[in-house]
């Protein structure tokens, strides 16, 4: 067994700087919650709609689909590096096979506005109640609010981007074209 | 000014294995046509939503938004790092500007299902053509299927992830955890 990820000390971040952690197009592990039951699955089909809108991408054969349809909240959180067998193992145990957290030795911290607990050993969470459900039976899409955001200071988070077959691109540093924009594209 | 960037010699790729190239969440370079005018634009706004159906959000204000929805045809061309200045100038120059090809020395491609060209310089490019507009109207969501790929043999493609603010995170290689998915999981 490989070290213990470490907890990340969160700090609140604004709402409508999401696409900042999110847009890069990471992996991410979507925790939900309803009527005492709790999942997590992993997910890489998702997208920045608004700068506070996310939509998800959700298997209707996935456990989680029926804990988020039904509780209409999530978490969306965003697993670096040090996770990586984590993030693989939690996304090939369904979730009828006991609870990930536990199993797979994540923490559970409140969140404070939804029910879905956020992932300590995450980087960054986001607290989302569905936005416009109406995509969700024709096409798997939950368009979320998002309605607080929970983010450690992390420089350049070591993020992970799936490609299928088991395979995951690394992101490694980051450079900044600041100077090539205009200011009023500097959103 | 920089080493003008290679031609990618591509070849034919499987639409249902496009989430290998856009799973990852790479900042993309859309081509569109219409009536003899065409353009590009810069998008990080995108989404898997099935193995050859990929969704994009285009603000209505970008040029490119009524040459898409007339057209209703486009092309996602993927860029590495060694277009990275010219990424963010496209995405700095208005559409009506110019023609984009010209001005930033990019190369047009005939494609073969749709008129929007292929940027040679880029090393994946799908042609697409809408398959749902019920989303444009209300949330600049476009939902395209893929009709036919092009991928150069690039083994670990360096690709470029926006994050806001003129920053990219970079791509830099990949790992298996091939060993730790159930078969089924594996597509």
């Amino acid at each position: 067994m490989a070290t213990k990820p470490k907890l990340h000390r969160k700090h609140d971040f604004p709402v409508d700087r999401t696409r900042e952690h999110l847009e890069p197009g990471p992996i991410v592990m979507i925790s939900s919650a309803y009527k005492g039951e709790r999942n997590i699955m992993t997910l890489g089909w998702h997208m920045m709609l608004e700068y506070s809108v996310v939509g998800c991408y959700v298997w209707d054969a996935n456990h989680s689909f029926e804990l988020l349809r039904r509780s209409k909240q999530c978490v969306i959180n965003v697993p670096t590096r040090e996770l990586l067998d984590t993030v693989v193992r939690v996304g090939n145990v369904h979730g009828t096979e006991g609870d990930k957290f536990e199993r797979f030795g994540l923490t559970a911290l409140p969140a404070s506005k939804v029910d879905a607990p956020l992932i300590g050993e995450c980087y960054a969470s986001f607290e989302c109640k569905l936005a416009d459900g109406s995509q969700i039976a024709k096409r798997g899409l939950f368009i979320w609010d998002v309605v607080k955001a929970h983010v450690a200071s992390v420089a350049n988070p070591k993020t992970l981007h799936y490609r299928g077959q088991g395979v995951f691109r690394l992101a490694d540093g980051s450079v900044s074209r600041r100077r090539l924009f205009e200011p009023d594209r500097l959103e």
